[in-house]
């Protein structure tokens, strides 16, 4: 790692191509722009992935792409998200190449020239080919893990689910060897000599917090909301 | 409108094709799944963009489709985002179809079937051309309203722009022509007979906070933070 300049903007330096981001798994999940924020370890792209409740899938039909939101879940090895069978996008993207991103915002970060402002946020980019899941046992078992994933242990207190229900659901998945994390997690950086221009520097905090559960009235009186495990 | 039926599935049932969605700007901004949310007045999407700070851009390249989170705002008739001018996404974007796309998460839906849980949201696809901005003038306008979006005020009070940073910064635009938004605000559904099952029913909502901000160590003693125009 070459040492990283002192005041340099945070945002938008020249690309730092001295500083060897760690083994991308392919040239085109390289993290290119400011590669000090590449990541590509399964620690920190499983973390990143397991705290989100929604991602993008990135799609193409007739030449045009389309980012569709869509709840994700990770299994192991492989990222997985769900729909209608019907879903034009699922039907579309089996056995084409796609897009998965996760984005958490995690703060703004404000400098006091335009140009410095940035924000601090983790992302996963996985690229790869859609895959529908074609067994019913391992429909199954992605939804389950979807469910207690979301909801840890709720699965088994559920209503279990039917013959129709499992034909009307349609399971994706994609391999996660080819997926790359970008983070920023730091600081304001104002250029030498900004420091006196009398705006506010800092960062706020952005935070994604649960409200009050707010029961239906079939809901038993005093009975528990479940424990959500809540993502960035 | 049809009737909708009463106690059917809110994530999915079959495709009501006879609730006539309002208007959709083109075929393929029709929304098809579940057509009663979809939304095509410029109302409801303005609202929905304006309330992001983050959006996911679907750009392909080689024929891999890419999901790119960057920050976007609306100005009028446009959707901007913007980046560095050594950006790999916005020079191999320019003149390309893109989708533009940005979600707020609103709420966990419980029911008391894996099939009926869902989520509420608020989301705005659009689909169109994305063009660089290469009037200086229009630039400098692009990003005060980019700054001036997510902190009311702020541009003023910032060191100005050098021409050294404009150039290094690449702004880009879209049209809102083709542009739909899908939300569900609901409660749960749970299939009829369902709701004696003896789990909890009900809707968890999620919202964006902002923490303490966090001033820097040149900020002066008691200099209030910036209102932040905090999204969704």
């Amino acid at each position: 790692m070459s040492p990283e300049p002192a005041a340099r903007s945070a945002e938008y330096p020249d690309v730092d191509d001295a500083i060897d981001p760690a083994r991308p798994p392919s040239d085109r999940t390289r993290v290119r722009r400011l590669p000090k924020r590449g990541r590509y370890d399964r620690g920190t792209i499983d973390a990143i992935l397991d705290d989100a409740i929604v991602g993008h899938v990135a799609w193409a039909a007739h030449g045009q792409p389309y980012a569709t939101p869509t709840n994700v879940w990770r299994q192991g090895d492989r990222l997985y998200w769900h729909g209608s069978a019907a879903s034009r996008m699922l039907r579309a993207s089996d056995g084409q190449p796609v897009c998965v991103t996760v984005t958490h915002l995690d703060g703004l970060v404000l400098a006091r020239s335009g140009f410095n402002h940035s924000v601090n946020f983790r992302s996963v980019m996985v690229l790869g080919t859609a895959h529908l899941v074609t067994d019913e046992a391992e429909i199954d078992a992605s939804l389950e893990a979807f469910i207690d994933h979301l909801y840890p242990g709720r699965w088994a207190e559920l209503r279990p689910m039917t013959a129709q229900e499992r034909k009307a659901t349609s399971v994706m998945w994609m391999d996660l060897s080819e997926a790359s994390a970008k983070v920023r997690a730091d600081v304001n950086h104002d250029d030498e000599g900004d420091e006196a221009w009398p705006a506010w520097g800092g960062v706020i905090p952005v935070r994604v917090v649960l409200g009050a559960p707010e029961p239906d009235p079939f809901t038993p009186e005093g009975m528990p909301a479940p424990v959500v495990r809540l993502g960035g």
